[in-house]
């Protein structure tokens, strides 16, 4: 059998699957968003992103009862990206990817981003961050109260890698949906969480 | 006493008072901004009011780092405006004002607004309506409960403001927060609802 390492994207030959290939080159937010679609047309679940918060500074009005917006900029959002309801429960999370395959830089973690999630915790809703390794293929939930506890003991920049595979959960690959974040959930919510089942 | 009934705004002398002029002006979206703001100050509940959705068309770079939307326009949210946490319960409302005395025109509701609401009502959200009646400077908080209850009873155009009085919650004045519905949503949530209780 010949090798050819340098055309590999994955160590582990058997997530270089058909779906794995399928998949490439989609963003977690466009995965999120079929993913959510899916929720929605199967009735699963109500969660949705939440729009970019935009300024706006000038709008024009060429036709009538149209208006375009000529001048606006970014602002930065005071929440995490997605929200809704699952199982009657209040659900918030945030998305990131990363190239690096050793760790997660906390840096791509916003203050506010953190904040929130920490808050609406306390408030009683299901937070937790769901982080990619593209390089990898893989994507990982982590549980905020898992998230507050590494914090807590842990003075670092980044969470390695081996962390988030001990401490997440490995979100199955499917097509439909492409990330199934909720049969992830569920293994928390249903039971004493089967951690690295898939190691 | 001489009065003055053109520049009254009200019917009510009562409902006249400085904290009712003080506040006059101000939309049903600027309070709630406040009254969300303070929730959040408080500790009490975690809600935000999510970002109107534009699709950005042209972005130019003027300045290094800093992104200006030149060519944009409004899209129509998928869902309400509001939502968060409140006592670990998923809270869903949608906000809207109307001069109108003696109805609130259900046309001001939109179909995807409404889908929304009895959607995530039957996930288990706490969603309602808040209405305000800006003429008579009143407004109500209207569970999803009873205006499907409405919906599937009567087929009107509009929600009899009579009918808004009696199955809705009024919400009590204050200056902080200016609109504290979730004082009147603790009343449905505690126990059998005292409706009506400040006529």
């Amino acid at each position: 059998m010949i090798g050819y390492p340098t055309k590999k994207r994955t160590q582990d030959p058997q997530r270089d699957s058909a779906i794995s290939k399928a998949r490439r080159g989609m963003s977690l937010e466009d995965d999120l968003n079929k993913t959510n679609s899916f929720y929605l047309d199967v009735d699963r679940a109500v969660i949705f992103k939440k729009p970019t918060p935009i300024q706006v500074v000038a709008v024009s009005y060429p036709a009538r009862n149209k208006a375009k917006i000529t001048e606006a900029y970014y602002r930065q959002a005071s929440t995490t990206d997605y929200n809704g309801v699952y199982k009657g429960l209040p659900i918030d999370f945030e998305a990131k990817e990363t190239v690096n395959r050793t760790s997660f830089s906390l840096a791509k973690l916003h203050k506010h981003q953190l904040d929130h999630l920490i808050n609406v915790h306390r408030h009683g809703a299901t937070a937790f961050l769901l982080i990619r390794f593209s390089t990898l293929d893989e994507t990982y939930l982590v549980m905020i109260e898992s998230l507050i506890q590494f914090l807590k003991e842990q003075n670092r920049q980044s969470i390695p890698y081996a962390w988030i595979k001990k401490e997440g959960i490995l979100i199955p690959y499917s097509l439909t949906p492409p990330v199934d974040y909720l049969a992830a959930l569920d293994k928390i919510l249903t039971k004493g969480v089967t951690l690295n089942e898939e190691k």
